[in-house]
């Protein structure tokens, strides 16, 4: 344990070092720099899809899932994605510097307030090796040094990748050990990291909702919470049922794994009868399980039985839970009690209940007629997303480039001082 | 412990109950509260001068210091001041929905991002009775429900006027349960609040540093840590010294106890000789002592000496530390490594160390030509104040109203679904 914390610690303190450069680095000098890492994964292409076999073949004798063996396997075309999105990162504008507040007080102060990097920023992320480009490129290109920790079954894949990573950064001109990597297995390295305040601004867990619970549980560093997604459609007594059906069934099957699909249906009372008997048909069609309450059941008596758990649970696969709710009052309170925080649409004519579901709905985002699938960085418009925040603080929703920055007060005076 | 945890937590969950009514609340209903809130001040003083008796009493018999004894002293005075500082809070304008980022993507979604409530905000503060009602009178200015948790000494102070806010509040149409004070001196209950994800929002300690770092180290829900302030004043070659002597007096003495006072006084090595005599004269008729480096008593030899401790102290007390630096480049490198991230200053009249100061000082407020002492939410022009932030994750720098809400991502949609 000695000895990790040593390591991460010296890891964190040279990111802390190279940060004070790096925060006041040109654009320009950053985008050459996020343009050079992007050509080196096609040029050391052949190292980095040779550690990726090596841990391909430890996964495979582990015996992990073909899902998970998916999303750790790279090949030059994925490798070629990763730095397409780099080249990507470097022609989005360059948040740093960016003023958002200035004013000349009564005494003559003139005070500016500007968007200045974070600092050192902590990810610890599981299983897909194409978070280590990505979030270097981001973080590099908002002005912010980093400390990476992937997870154990793509510990050769990403130390590989950022290691020429690192290195191109470097021979661009980026300050040395802007870029790091923990290239341990060893799961102190994480409760190291949480307890760096002075060395990381923030840790940001990307991964499933264990390992950021325990994180936010123990880190004494700021924590941005993200991912977890329990999200709801309401479809209303007004709805369109042919664009209610459309909607839920893409929110819930067109990526059941991802956090912004839909884990529970709620439909209008009035309108049930009606609308869940196609909507069950549809739905077990695409191979999704449905777990409905009592009243749902009256309706569509094949249906399993939904328990307590079922309202919180983050399925992540081809499973739904099917509610009846009185009114849209009923159905904001289902919400509000059961959910994440992150994503939730309702489908309806009824402008007063698209109205008061936009206000009252506590969550990240609040849908109209739209699938919940529409939350991330890119369908934003933000050109990346480091993750999408479910916290309130700092950020809230799809983070992109201006959330990796925090703000700084310029003032400029000619001798004031304070009565 | 447990009856002390029970009790915290219902009226957290009461004041969540509330929380979602008052953040939609209108700025009107809001700001008739408010000026409700600060009559009673005045209509109930005499209940609430005797339970401050009754503390002042206690606080005597313990033996508390006479600075202490005066910050926790109410008077008729007092109280219209708080009132008046209520009436102030509600002629501010309204954070709450504020658009800040519009874009209608190529789908034709319409995505419009608003300023929301965090929700629940725990403050956790000590001695001066007064921040119960600022802190109030912020939180429901920004239709945020509140968990204040005063100090012991002001147990009896803080609960008078809790009380009587909390009932002219809810008369005047805020609803039940917003305003929360914990009746309690149990040390325990600042552990439960600290644990309370999901129930509070945010937790923003206001007190000394020890308190403060207590409270990052063990809380679990998000802290906004405020408030120490290891502040500089650096005095460059070109430095106009009548300004310099003025700046610097006015960082030390204008009021040393408060945590934008200057703590170190860095003078560049050209004009030490020709500056500090002068300047240590000048502090010590203003009962300031001084502790200098080695280059510093080798020009005033009746200095004592400053230890490496005395880098990092925040003396919030008629002391100062004094050290003589190279250049520009020294300086910054003192202050990025000693200070806490508050506020620093330089006074010179050369543009170029001006820049590079402003950019390269990492520091909530940095400043050229201005004392330390004007980073407050007053002088800055926000009008009020719960704190100032000296992280960088949310809020850095004096944090006002705005800084006290959270977004919301609002989409419309015509049946758009992802692809």
């Amino acid at each position: 344990m000695a000895d990790i914390e040593a390591q991460v610690r010296a890891q964190a303190e040279a990111a802390k070092k190279a940060a004070r450069a790096l925060s006041v680095m040109p654009s320009g000098a950053k985008d050459k720099a996020l343009l050079a890492m992007a050509d080196t994964l096609g040029k050391r292409s052949e190292m980095i899809l040779h550690a990726n076999t090596l841990d391909l073949e430890e996964a495979r004798d582990k015996g992990l899932k073909r899902s998970y063996l998916d999303r750790l396997m790279l090949s030059e075309d994925r490798l070629e994605q990763m730095a397409e999105s780099l080249r990507q990162t470097a022609a989005l504008p360059d948040p740093v510097a960016k003023g958002d507040y200035s004013v000349v007080r009564p005494n003559g102060l003139e005070i500016r307030r500007v968007r200045v990097p974070l600092g050192v920023i902590g990810i610890i992320y599981e299983a897909r090796p194409n978070v280590t480009a990505e979030a270097a490129g981001l973080c590099l290109k908002s002005g912010n040094a980093v400390l990476l920790r992937g997870g154990s079954e793509a510990i050769r894949s990403n130390t590989a990748i950022s290691q020429v990573l690192a290195q191109a950064a470097y021979e661009a001109g980026i300050p040395e050990g802007a870029l790091q990597f923990l290239e341990t297995t060893d799961r102190g390295a994480v409760d190291v990291m949480s307890h760096l305040n002075g060395l990381l601004d923030v840790i940001i867990p990307r991964g499933g909702a264990g390992l950021i619970q325990r994180i936010v549980e123990q880190s004494s560093v700021p924590v941005i919470q993200t991912g977890t997604g329990v999200c709801h459609t309401f479809v209303d007594e007004s709805a369109d049922f042919e664009m209610a059906l459309r909607i839920a069934l893409n929110a819930k099957t067109s990526r059941p794994s991802v956090c912004n699909a839909m884990e529970t249906l709620l439909v209008h009372g009035g309108i049930a009868e009606a609308f869940l008997p196609g909507l069950c048909r549809a739905m077990q069609q695409k191979g999704v399980e449905l777990r409905g309450c009592e009243r749902t059941r009256a309706i569509c008596p094949e249906l399993a039985e939904a328990t307590e758990e079922d309202w919180s649970a983050e399925y992540g696969d081809l499973i739904l839970a099917v509610k009846v709710v009185d009114d849209v009052d009923a159905a904001i309170e289902h919400i509000n009690r059961y959910n994440t925080g992150h994503s939730e649409t309702i489908v309806t004519e009824n402008l007063k209940h698209a109205h008061k579901f936009q206000r009252e709905v506590d969550a990240a985002a609040v849908y109209v007629n739209a699938s919940t699938r529409f939350t991330d960085g890119f369908e934003f418009g933000f050109g990346g997303e480091i993750g999408i925040s479910t916290q309130k603080l700092h950020a809230r929703g799809p983070m992109g480039l201006a959330e990796l920055t925090s703000t700084k007060y310029l003032i400029y005076g000619e001798g004031q001082v304070r009565e």
